[in-house]
């Protein structure tokens, strides 16, 4: 797959497909990226719903287009949760995405990723501290910070990808999707992204939007996530004075962001050797 | 019970009694709209207060002058605090707002809220899907979306009303709001407003927050507070270029508004027939 | 000390000193602000990090530069999290925060209190009714406004210092920070910012942050912060057309605010006598 084969689909079909079939994302995701995270799914053109009641989890997960898990501010009884969801999307072939947010910093998270990944996650989507403390192969994260750089990670990227037969979308100064067979590069966004919190978390939830919204091409579907999202913030940085205005300007341009926008001025390339 | 009668005690002079008296409200609310419920309670001259630990919520509802109450993200503990609260402010004559967000999609959700109900809320507050899932009509809202028109719930709403003794507030594209006996339609707003994630949670918590400083006119105060909302709503949408700069703009406005604005550009009118 | 003595280590030191050292704040603070917190922090120049499992707080806070706990939310499970993250930090050696969040209108939230302040808090950061509460003394702040005003409860801030051998951060329309032996005014700051929701929850973090990047002077490190957050208000109100825009102007203003602004434009004086 090269970028030419990519565009022949063009990534704007995605978001148009998102748009018109407004799916609804079930989202088990962490206190603080809650509220940022259903407005970026609004923005986008996703219907976002969070909960997480052990006790509704699996009714609510079946009629959802997508599950977004994010383990950010978990506990034992939200990781029970968890569980219950990631199978129930696992058994009735719903899509789901799983952010591991600082998998590398305690046991607790180590744990719990080991077991949600037995549901086989339809694409995993973390930096590349994260990735990498998934596959166990280095980098312990210091918390939700990305301290090993994207460009080292694209191997453990790949490894993941085929050992758990899912798409591995790792974001960073630049962003790596990978199948473990073909592997996309995407540039974009902006400085200022680092600096305002939970935009990752929120990216996974669009992940999981355009998957859901696109359920024969998720890897595809998360380069278009990806590329919406590293537009918009490009976009939003251009009259930014700093994080604040930066996160107004990031759902205003999510929202504004058209089908041709995408397929014209998304920056991503096919690699082709890691 | 017609508009004109409804004016003559202008709809400013509610906005007015919940300035001059910055009503404590108590509110337990979902995850997703903590923040920007606290926000528009404070943008509009309310003083919030978010608390819900089963070991604390009678002591702080007795000293509130309203509870409001959202089940957005539930789980079994919280439950057992709002049951605690509604209680406790039904015993206590304390008004209180049950805003039953996606009532309709588990019977979780449908267990609770008729135990909520027993305890006589003094409104309810929520999209047409919601009010009809509440009343056991129709209408299995997939989620915090209106799926069911506000036109067509306007039969359910009353009835809910009357059977619960209290007011109906159903917000929408147009508003309703009814006591099972005089009714009002309220327009404004804009269609920027369902791309904002829980503003429909914070108008729940305004509600409480007009009732507390209008102890003895429940109905009137629900209908100064959707007024409130939409005519806020509508300013914000002057001049944002998408959900992100209307969020922010709508609590601008929310703090600008007058009384005075709001008994003169307030569009609400009479309904006579349903 | 004076202010003069102050200002031989100027004050825009300890802003040099975070950004430097991007400090990992591990932060157990109540959903409302957990959002606008994480916000805060990054905007300054510090790595925010929320998480609260039992299973996993002790193991945090040991690789974190100082720990920051609200009590705003709390249920019983959160407090027996703080308790273990207190204790650690205790005994590692760890700066920590206290923000008891309207400590005088439960007695679940005074004894959480009084257990927290045996592992002996760096700093205490709250209201006056707060800090009046806290000390036993008076002031049953109902809720998180501050209700005494900061000139009242300057003697209670300073008894509250020397009993526990911490500093005291009160904040209001004036702050006053006091280690029990030397103490400070602040001004600046601005109208709006009782409007906006969570700010002094986000300030207790941000207070932590300092303290890490400043482990030698804990006194001048939560001046320093406070004044951070008082020039960041002033600028930001410059503009603001009310609280949502505010909101928005104060994480670009801290995010803009150098070290030299902070040297040049702190408002501080030393109070010689209370």
């Amino acid at each position: 797959m090269t970028s030419r084969s990519l565009s022949d689909y063009p990534l704007g079909g995605y978001l148009e497909a998102l748009r018109s079939s407004t799916p609804l994302v079930h989202c088990i995701t962490n206190y603080v990226a809650m509220n940022s995270t259903a407005n970026i799914l609004l923005a986008a053109g996703a219907s976002p719903a969070m909960l997480h009641a052990v006790e509704e989890v699996a009714d609510f997960t079946a009629i959802a287009g997508a599950l977004s898990i994010n383990i950010g501010t978990i506990s034992s009884t939200w990781a029970d949760a968890m569980l219950v969801a990631a199978k129930t999307a696992h058994l009735q072939d719903i899509p789901w995405v799983l952010d591991p947010v600082a998998v590398g910093a305690t046991r607790f998270r180590q744990t719990l990723c080991a077991e949600l990944l037995t549901y086989q996650p339809t694409v995993i989507r973390g930096n590349a501290s994260e990735i990498l403390a998934l596959g166990g192969l280095a980098g312990q994260g210091r918390g939700v910070d990305a301290t090993a750089s994207t460009q080292d990670a694209f191997t453990g990227a790949i490894a993941l990808a085929q050992r758990h037969g899912c798409v591995v979308a790792m974001t960073g100064l630049e962003d790596f999707v990978t199948n473990g067979h073909h592997h996309y590069r995407l540039t974009g966004g902006h400085a200022l992204m680092p600096k305002v919190t939970t935009l990752g978390c929120g990216l996974s939830a669009l992940v999981a939007g355009f998957v859901a919204s696109n359920r024969e091409r998720p890897f595809e579907a998360s380069i278009a996530a990806l590329a919406c999202f590293a537009l918009a913030g490009s976009r939003a940085g251009e009259h930014a004075t700093g994080p604040g205005s930066f996160q107004v300007a990031l759902l205003d341009a999510l929202y504004q962001l058209t089908p041709n926008d995408l397929s014209t001025f998304a920056q991503l390339e096919a690699v082709h050797a890691v």
